[in-house]
């Protein structure tokens, strides 16, 4: 038993779908997004009693604490992140997975790696935090969930893509108040959006297609929607992480609209051990 | 239309069995290896005839052509590489994924990731190169590949770990041969390899899986079986690649036996666009 860390990319949704289903392992969602080079990094080391810090302060995430009671761990997790909390990163999400995968290799639970996604995915799930953050974070890239559910039940393909992404958080949304709601029109705008991005698999589809699901699924907020205006202004491209208060940006977007903007960058690879 | 790069892992496999279908994107392996970070770097642009150069030598690889034919392509393709050929590290798996990334971003082709890889991989079985390193390239890290086929057909989990790794290249075996030959007690043995590592998915599982599975298949060189016990009497963990006169080591093993070894690591990511 020893200490270990793993980084998970942190994850913006441009389009989803909300997939309920009795077992949360094949609950989840259908939908597309960007893995970012700014993530979290997650350390974990057996103690003599559960503590779990975000950069450096204690804090309790429902997601984390599943997976750790799942797998009968006594660790002090210790967590450290760029990204804003509440604003549409999947940062709760990026925490149950490397707390998971840190945890499996500190204390040689010898789980594999889509039993560790599957079980953070189920405990992000149950939690009400997140549908589709933790598969997406699991694979990196600009992940296309076409089918809903841990990895046993999920497809997902990505965009061949990599680039420059910016973004700039503006306030918190409560994701478990839209994912818990009426999600009918919000499912069928999922859809439509995923068809789009499926047909034409690009930086350029995938960016329409968010823009347009924002619009049809009815959660641009007054403040996103003038930020990603001053964007296609300014010639660049930018939508709505779901569910935050948060523009993000291909390339220079933000900054050549003139907002002082976060600068990362799709993340290739997928959540991994350090 | 501009000039693309893409990154592909090098890939050797423990232990795979051979899974023969009508369609070569169904058809494939089921197995375990180490994604590495010794890989192929293709970059493709486009010109006026299609050549295609590995470390500056014009070759001719059939999977790489056929990519190039699917995609309608006439590109210059230039390799490089620091691995050895027909040495077990699915240098033209690499290439061919390596081209039909690079060749979609140059040309804007407009695929998805799993539609590349269902290129690369089901042009690399109709050569007769190789079953399984392609989806195993696009997957990272230390694939266990449960189900054979593309991505549509596939189903991969992974060994949750990362490492340095060292190999030691004594000597080109032909994949063809075996692959094409009488696979049935192959299969036998790497059905139960998969089975044990299913159950304890960690490196040590694996090692020991891949040195049993190169036993039971009678795949061991008088060669490499005595550098594989070189290294275990030593106190390190070797198998042999599949398929190349090549044995492969966790952390220092090699080195710890006085070979004068090629030093990489596991490598997390799948392959990517630079």
């Amino acid at each position: 038993m020893t200490e270990a860390t793993a980084f998970v990319p942190g994850h913006v949704t441009g389009f989803f779908t909300a997939e309920p289903a009795e077992d949360p392992i094949e609950a989840g969602s259908r939908g597309g997004g960007l893995a970012l080079g700014d993530g979290v990094t997650v350390t974990v080391r057996p103690a003599d009693e559960r503590t779990v810090r975000l950069n450096g302060e204690a804090i309790e995430i429902d997601a984390v604490e599943r997976v750790l009671s799942a797998l009968d761990a006594t660790v002090a997790v210790r967590a450290e992140t760029d990204l804003p909390l509440g604003s549409g990163f999947g940062v709760s999400g990026a925490t149950a997975l490397g707390a998971a995968l840190a945890t499996n290799a500190a204390l040689e639970r010898g789980l594999s790696e889509n039993e560790l996604v599957a079980l953070a995915h189920g405990a992000e799930v149950r939690a009400g935090t997140g549908l589709g953050d933790v598969v997406g974070q699991a694979r990196g890239g600009v992940p296309l969930r076409l089918e809903p559910g841990g990895p046993e039940y999920n497809y997902i393909d990505a965009v061949p893509a990599r680039g420059r992404v910016e973004y700039l958080a503006r306030g918190e949304l409560d994701t478990e108040d839209v994912i818990t709601g009426d999600t009918e029109e919000l499912t069928a705008a999922g859809e439509r959006a995923l068809s789009r991005v499926v047909r034409e698999p690009t930086m350029d589809g995938f960016m329409r297609a968010s823009r347009r699901f924002a619009r049809e699924a009815d959660l641009l907020t007054p403040e996103v929607r003038s930020v990603v205006e001053d964007v296609i202004e300014a010639g660049g491209d930018a939508s709505m992480a779901m569910l935050g208060e948060t523009v993000f940006a291909l390339g220079t977007g933000l900054t050549d609209a003139g907002y002082d903007a976060a600068v990362t960058e799709i993340h290739p690879g997928g959540a991994t051990l350090e």
